[in-house]
């Protein structure tokens, strides 16, 4: 008898047919004899539905408040999915992040999970029961809900699977599985059907929706199988695993893109030591992720400084940055919303030369320009004008001949 | 330094403004200096909206999930009014009914309050915290969420006023306190501006739907004072309190009605001991309130026996009831969902003859045909054909010179 952990998003449970559809699937996983943990998102838009509430009534709501609110959304499709299951016959139970012991942080909006207690479940599972977590929450030691930021119930799912013991994780959602390139652009972008957990946590992190890359990380860390895979479709998906060797005559595995994307330049920066790091810490307090840093060769001691952001941040980076520039003498900051990025991903890179030259030049054969460039041991990212990056994700799937891999 | 608890009802947060309209009052109520524990419904139609959701993925949802589903209307209406109040300066905190530590049993949908641990509540108002509680709802001993059954919050509120101690419990909804009867019926209606416990609890329990009348009989028992008035105006609404005096020169105050009254007969019943002991622990079993119950004179051994439920419940108490009256040798069940009844409410009846009499005679020379008469010390009720019972309110308003009372 093995344990699953299944998770469904947001589109799989966006109506009273698709918790049907989900709960036919969840059945079916339990005619076959295994143990059923079932995480869920919220239905459909819910999540930006509450949002749009709570800024009705306060322009800056309360994070602490906003959590409880937001966390109200996976409660009711829990308890949907729970109440479709039951009225087939099947014993089920609905838990609440709390109530599933996922013990986290006080950072509301994005808690990290500390530990889980999983007597609960474990006990639910006994009487022949399952169980159906709201995703994307938990609780404080002081007993207050927190959420776990977007994509949250991936996060669940995963840390769920690793505490409970699970053989495999599956994800569904409303993609059959990880593609070389996002469908929609590519439309020969082919399913993998299996990935590298490295190469995935690269192509989720640059711009791949399918899977929140904190899943992947604490997956590969707990070294737990995920499947991603459709909710709609009975394709096989694609297997996210530690350890899987890379095909030899391709080594470039997908094409991830990205339009969320703003820099910001602080331009004629004295080049002394301290100065980035105070920049840099003054946004790690305000929780602003900072991607991309780049720092020009310095000439007479005057240099300048580039970092890039999400665009929902920009607004708040440069209000802390501007002052911090006037007190340390740079001459003024530079800032552009409109820039996007593509990054092609693959361990087999690794130690491989000719990857980013033969990059280069099938984006500047396109005539696409190149802003900034960024590298990892398996991945090679270019900041590009955001016009251009469906032009660019097609470029290189081609380039690197990705419509013929298979999976 | 007062403590009050006051309750909004589900039209008073209907909407973004009316939650901003309720946090002005509270906030208003804070200046004066008070500490304040604000229990809310959910908005508007939303816990009919969460029913129906449920009844789309299942014929008959479970209970415990139902519940759980039904507990996040009163989550969001109470996370939307702290982040507003918070938004305007002032400190505030959302509880959920399990924070606030109220403790049920575990009959879901119609749950009973058998503890609140107030620990919690006591240790936000000492942070200087309004608190806002989730109305409807609680937990078990197991951590399982259970509701309170329609019109739970205004239990909620008065158990929550009964345990902290609290000087008043105010109750806002969107009229303006009880009157001499439904004004919607009788433009003439007076507000009363006090009313006895007991009085409130008959006119509650027979149709007046300003507050539930489990909150009046929790708040008679503790002997908490009751502010019902309208959360839209500035009208000094109706206090209701055990120990006040009648008028001497009136001796009804109210005229209540309900038109969600059906009648069982069950005809040609055998007059043996037992059979409706049978009869009526079978219905009690399955959660059915009985009302009225009346059987008549036996003649040769055989009676007729007659009871009246709500609507709601006339389908099931009848394939209850069918089984058991074919077993016992009765004939058959009749049944008539189109009533209504009609109640005259004074606790100076009590021991005054006449009001019967006056009343039946009111009612007879309007036309109207009486089916059942029901009575307690201070209260006369009728049952009459559901077309007539506008009437027939109207006509005792004005036989007992309700238009003249001063409240």
């Amino acid at each position: 008898m093995a344990l699953l952990v299944q998770k469904y998003g947001g589109s799989s449970v966006a109506n009273a047919e698709r918790v049907k559809n989900v709960v036919s699937r969840v059945a079916k996983a339990k005619q076959q004899g295994n143990q059923i943990v079932v995480v869920v998102s919220a239905m459909g838009d819910t999540t930006d539905e509450l949002i749009h509430l709570a800024h009705q009534v306060a322009d800056h709501p309360d994070e602490r408040e906003l959590d409880v609110l937001l966390s109200t959304g996976e409660i009711v499709s829990s308890t949907l999915v729970a109440i479709a299951i039951k009225s087939l016959g099947y014993k089920a139970v609905s838990l609440s992040g709390a109530q599933a012991g996922i013990y986290t942080d006080a950072n509301y909006s994005r808690a990290r999970i500390h530990t889980i207690e999983p007597q609960r479940i474990f006990k639910e599972l006994e009487k022949d029961n399952i169980v159906i977590v709201a995703g994307f929450q938990g609780i404080t030691e002081e007993m207050d809900t927190t959420t776990l930021g977007r994509g949250g119930s991936d996060t669940t799912a995963v840390a769920l699977a690793a505490r409970l013991g699970a053989n495999i994780c599956e994800i569904y959602t409303d993609v059959e599985g990880v593609y070389t390139a996002d469908p929609r652009i590519v439309p020969q972008a082919g399913k993998l059907n299996q990935i590298n957990s490295q190469e995935m946590l690269e192509l989720a992190s640059y711009g791949a929706k399918v899977i929140h890359p904190r899943a992947v990380e604490l997956a590969e860390l707990y070294n737990i199988p995920i499947l991603v895979a459709s909710s709609f479709t009975q394709g096989s998906g694609t297997i996210i695993q530690g350890g899987i060797p890379m095909e030899a005559r391709n080594k470039v595995r997908g094409i991830a893109h990205d339009l969320n994307v703003a820099k910001v330049t602080v331009v004629g920066v004295p080049d002394r030591p301290g100065i980035a790091t105070t920049l840099f810490e003054s946004l790690a307090q305000a929780g602003i992720s900072v991607d991309t840093i780049v720092q020009n060769a310095s000439i007479n001691g005057i240099t300048d400084l580039t970092f890039t952001v999400t665009r929902n941040d920009l607004g708040k980076a440069v209000q802390l940055i501007e002052p911090i520039a006037k007190s340390i003498g740079a001459r003024y900051c530079a800032t552009d919303a409109k820039l996007g990025k593509v990054s092609i991903i693959g361990t087999g890179m690794q130690n491989t030369p000719g990857y980013a030259a033969r990059m280069f030049r099938a984006l500047y054969d396109a005539g696409i320009n190149i802003e900034l460039i960024t590298t990892s041991e398996i991945r090679i990212t270019c900041l590009i004008g955001e016009g251009r990056v469906e032009d660019a994700v097609r470029t290189l799937h081609k380039a690197f001949e990705l419509e013929r891999m298979e999976g």
